[in-house]
């Protein structure tokens, strides 16, 4: 393959020249020569608390500028080894939670088939159901989900609505668009409504693994617990924000104290390696409530380390 | 009448004790001996660019604790002339904008049936169209609209979607819930997408008056316009914040520059004594956009123009 | 004893619907059938740095509407095993001490002898003065007090002043309100006037253990020390979010670096459970400083941890 | 005399260099061959709502950093006609009014006593009556008030307390410190508690002109209502940042709407040349709501007009 | 000529999908069939004060989402009518004035030479001179500066240094790019350094008209000055946005209270209909202190103004 | 030696009285009696991504108001065994590098002649090779570099631009300023160009350890490793406040994810007991984006752990 799409030369614009593409590349609707597209999904009208991570793409786009070609910690030249674009923003439309799923859906399928993997930036957490319907169409139901979240997102429905960021979860598991046995949540915490929410877990097929548990084992320990559930099946990672503390990610719609620190987060990440990724998404970054864009940044970080892992399993 | 429910004493507690309510009104949903309610409608979900006014109604409680009894321009006592409550907020669905509409139209029905004059407090402004018709059910269609606002709100759809808040002034005159005849938009300016868009206003039947013409008049001169479009007829006020120049009401989810300041709003306001209203609403206040709180307490100002202007009317 | 004020609905309400009270609590000054009462005391004149925290209570209840009733850590059902309001703010008075202090104190009488559990929220530092006056008042000097704070309030006195939020836990061994010899402070750090600043924490009864010995012993092992400190006795605990690090808790008025994560904040207050607790404060929340909120949230986590250690305890 | 203190060399030292004083002057407590002295007086605890006002002073040495010697539209060179320094900021007690005004008043007389104009930066208003205080100490009775607010500040007293910045116009009219038959507040608006209020001011001796009054009269005329009432008398300008609208002076505790532009605020200081000035503040700068800083610029340009209109008088 | 280059489509894409160009325009490097390009010139080196405009060109982006294609106030279609390009950042160096300005030079030369118009979005106003050298090297010296801003910027140096942003207007004449006597300044106020700065405006052939002058001849009188200086000359318009008063713009570097509202801001411009422009800029938005982002909103609106009058002159 | 200069008394003056100093000390250039200085460099102009940095020592000073005599973890009585004083802000000039490092060298050439400890105050990190120059001057280059920071600021040039705060320790190599093979960069991040720029920090001499690295060996064993490789020469530390985390240090210019706690830090500093230090100096604090201000409390709080390491030293 002829590598072709890399973000623009750092040594020869300043880093922050625009307009802000994610991490300077090229900001192109193109399938072929390229090994992974991201694409933000600015739809947030399935939010139950805060509402605005509509504005989560162009935010983290911003934050995505300083990123050099080396990760030092896993030893990999990033983007040297890969070719991608921005795939610009995937069409929704505020309000109308059908139509964006369709849309969201529709615009993915290409990708996969293409053999491509697709990063979407949300958005609110809903949006990972569309791109799981989408996985399923080329894949099939044979992906473990990897979800890291303070929040199960398995209700039913949430003030009797359905399809929300409350419950794609479920949904996902209804339609079998993913194998739960060897899925897992991973940094569950907080309150919730009732012990019942946990047991439904279970009986969905899924592990999980709280937040509290994550502490005591360890970053290791839990990469191994993880790595055991997952195997060697087909992989989608799917990244709340409020995965981590608000402390470092303020900028979110329901934050959940109490919760992992950066450093934390990136190790965990980078210890998946060996994985056979085919999806990504990390989502509820809010922008509104994000006051020094540290939420954005760290954001851009844990995609620069999706990147990694890409770059590591491709070449 | 007996009039019974009035701000918590000033001189006993301060301004700042809480819980919040809006004037510091008791929190009750009563309808006996009240001449006006204060009701939240926290819903933002056909909001077309920036969102969060669900929000709103918080943020303008917090911002309405210092107001005084007395009105020195209005030369009126307001909260002793009249009895009045902080209704709470109408509960809405996120996400599910027929839903909501249903459900802020029939929790209105029987306070216009009790003759009691509701303020409602967006939310984004597709909620005055559930006033709108709650409004009709008790009075008719003989009510004129006096809408502020630098927008139009008439369009047919927008992205294909019928009920968001670019079109409700339109689906109040197809659905007959206004007499377009004797109503007026004021405040209209930006850009807009065709010239089409000002024809469409006059087909509807309504009549309006942009910044600049406003500017050019005077507030004196506009609100003689006002008055005279409106006649002795029932009035319906419905003040969307993006009227005012976004120095003064940066917290706003599509705002104009070149707007009205505080002062012309307040002052045209004031200068509606005599006009027979039968409702209020203000909207559109975002907080997360407004940065110091000045948003907040000017919609909280408007609402005490509003309820001077109440007090002028029933004592 | 029949179980009666408990949150709105939330699978009815949306979580952002208001007035915002504590927890969605329902708002009445009662003292029959509850276990708990939550009150605001917006009191902060004596503020010796960065002052504004009168407005702390208003804004943990606008971070505190998201919780749900089940503790997933403690195992337990914190809202449907007990009864509880938001009892509202007491009245203080700004810049009178003395007068704020005798209301306060006045206030809470009632609250001690109906055997209820008043959690306070500040406002500074020193209204745990006049709260263990009136908790003295019913349950007499035998109380072990638990201080978390990164300060140790202990001082004679700050610009001649005897009353303020750097003394009060001297005037509280001098007035004989607690029993210091079974008290323990914990988190001290950062900079001190003197070396016999320490010298004098030992010498009015009273224990501590610093940020740093608590940092090197663990959380579990810190646990232990304070329950073997307090043993049986009955506890109350006071609780500086400045305890915190400012990245965590940013605002509050002298915030001290160096300080814990939420995670151990939250871990260690979990792992007090088994004391017998009368009483509880969270103080020091600084809405002007709380740039996205996040110090709020977590102070509305602590009282959520707080809570679940009384259902523990009652149940 | 010898022009001593001037502003640090602004073609030398780039206008960012600090440490931050007021107009780059000499921070020196000295008065000898000195015009006027600049002094911070950062006590706030008599605010009645938002408070922290202690902090204004800073605020205001940090954005006077930029004023250059000429000011244009009083074609007069201000700081090589003047000589001037930062005083400081008095020592005040927070939480300790009495202790506080005692301090202050026994700052100020010798500064009187020299025959220099002190300006003073607050701080809350209520710390223009020990500055009163202290002026009657040299200058005797016959000094006229001339009041910029949007509030009366003429209560007998708040919440009990007979000394805060609600009450300090009276006080000065009970103890003789100024003659109130020449005095006159302009730019009341916003509510009051009644219209006894408005008769109380009268009853005092005070003239005043409300912000409508003064809109609809113009800059100009108005100007000359104020050099009608005051006369040849010596005069003390107070001006409280409140007068200005929220959107040009966001930073303030208690911000009323419909208020005056920076324009029309500058250019009625302007035309106020040819009064005998013997005294100036400037208050209720608060910093935590000064999100971009423009409300303690505009206090600092105002301060600068003050100064322009000493060296006018003096030279 | 074909019209090719125009704004997504608004009614199928929401406003805020990204990457966000200037008023949603393809981001292309062309010059065939282009009426205008707009060019962000991301240099901030020669701020003498608050520093960052680097980032202004983003910001101005992310706020030009919401224009549509018909100005009411001018009743021109503004994008139908013309054909343009994001052209993208146009590549500077920090710290690196002269570097910098060889390459913006260079890089517009080829644009005058289209015959294209091209809009610069600063960036500190130092960047008007390469733009204005690269006008003069087509279009020669017989150009008007029609020059917006509140300094002169007609310094000889500051701090030693010939190139920052307050001397770009004095060797403007020096270097023979513009005719100064058909030349205007407007807006002018603030303190200045001496009396004899405004002589030197005069001297170097320049006039001037300050804001006070505007302000009383009336924004229609302004205008038929500014046209009656100009007749019928090339123009190029340089738009500090410290012209208009820190309430509406507070992200700018160097503000200065007392000036223009928005409204007589876009009416002054909108008045100017009928000049012959040739080059347009508009400068100084500095995004970290526009807090709500009302600043970059109005110079996208200034923006918007500047390509209504391009769409009256060329069609 | 007569201890002379020390902070204003704190029992005296209220913390928030101004102006303010670093700690209160009194601003004087003087070098007599005088353990130390602590001077501001506001030179920000070599920032290559976020800039502002200038404005670094003001705020700093702002946040330094509040540190006591006494440092508990280390024992020691600070500002009692000391004597120093607040230098003011070496005076820089904005885009003119040369020039600014000139100046700088020049002004510290007495400070390190009379045997003063400087502890500077950016500014962006190239303010260190001038610091550097001067103590080569005097000291030779017999010293130690202690570096913290997630960046290696070792590149050969950035835009083609020799010196800027990416360069600036080859730069000391080269000229010979340091000793490299006792010195060690502490804290490398993030990602890189490539895997070169490690090999190329060996060539220089340099040695260094990664975030990862430390995390892993913990803080006790990092100062065993910094302690062994510095020996008993004399020692530099340059801290770049990036070494800690953005949630703790979110005000600077070019922030990486996955750093410090602020605990780490300071515990990693006060570990460094017993080397011999001969400079200090804490970089790149950007106020606009430290919107609570912590991270410049943090760096003040980091000063004061310098100055503990003096008192140690000297006493």
């Amino acid at each position: 393959m002829i590598v072709k799409y890399q973000p623009l030369n750092p040594l020869k614009y300043p880093r922050f020249c625009g307009p802000a593409t994610f991490f300077h590349l090229p900001h192109v609707r193109i399938l072929e020569n390229v090994d992974f597209i991201i694409a933000g999904v600015p739809f947030d009208s399935s939010s139950v608390f805060k509402v605005g991570s509509r504005f989560g793409p162009q935010a983290v786009r911003n934050s995505s500028l300083t990123f050099g070609d080396y990760n030092m910690e896993q030893k990999v030249k990033v983007f040297s080894n890969l070719s991608g674009v921005d795939y610009g923003d995937l069409p929704v439309v505020p309000g109308r939670t059908k139509t964006a799923f369709e849309k969201i859906e529709k615009e993915l399928v290409p990708v996969f088939k293409s053999g491509i993997i697709p990063i979407l930036v949300g958005g609110d957490h809903s949006i990972t159901l569309p791109h799981l319907r989408s996985c399923f169409k080329w894949l099939g139901a044979d992906i473990s989900l990897l979800h890291f979240d303070s929040h199960t997102d398995t209700w039913d429905n949430y003030l009797e609505e359905k399809y929300n960021h409350a419950t794609q979860f479920r949904r996902a598991v209804e339609e079998g668009l993913v194998d739960a046995t060897s899925s897992i949540q991973v940094g569950l915490r907080g309150s919730s409504y009732s012990p019942e929410d946990f047991d439904e877990i279970k009986k969905l097929g899924y592990d999980y693994i709280t937040t509290s548990e994550v502490k005591k084992a360890g970053i290791e320990r839990t990469a191994e617990i993880i790595k055991t559930r997952i195997g060697n099946k087909k992989v989608f990672l799917s990244f709340d924000i409020d995965f981590v503390d608000p402390a470092y990610a303020p900028g979110t719609g329901y934050p959940e104290c109490g919760g992992f620190t950066s450093f934390e987060t990136l190790e965990l990440i980078r210890k998946l390696k060996g994985l056979d990724f085919v999806g990504f998404d990390v989502v509820e970054v809010l922008p509104s409530s994000d006051v020094s864009s540290i939420t954005s940044l760290l954001a851009a970080t844990i995609m620069y380390e999706f990147l990694s892992l890409i770059a590591l399993q491709r070449h």
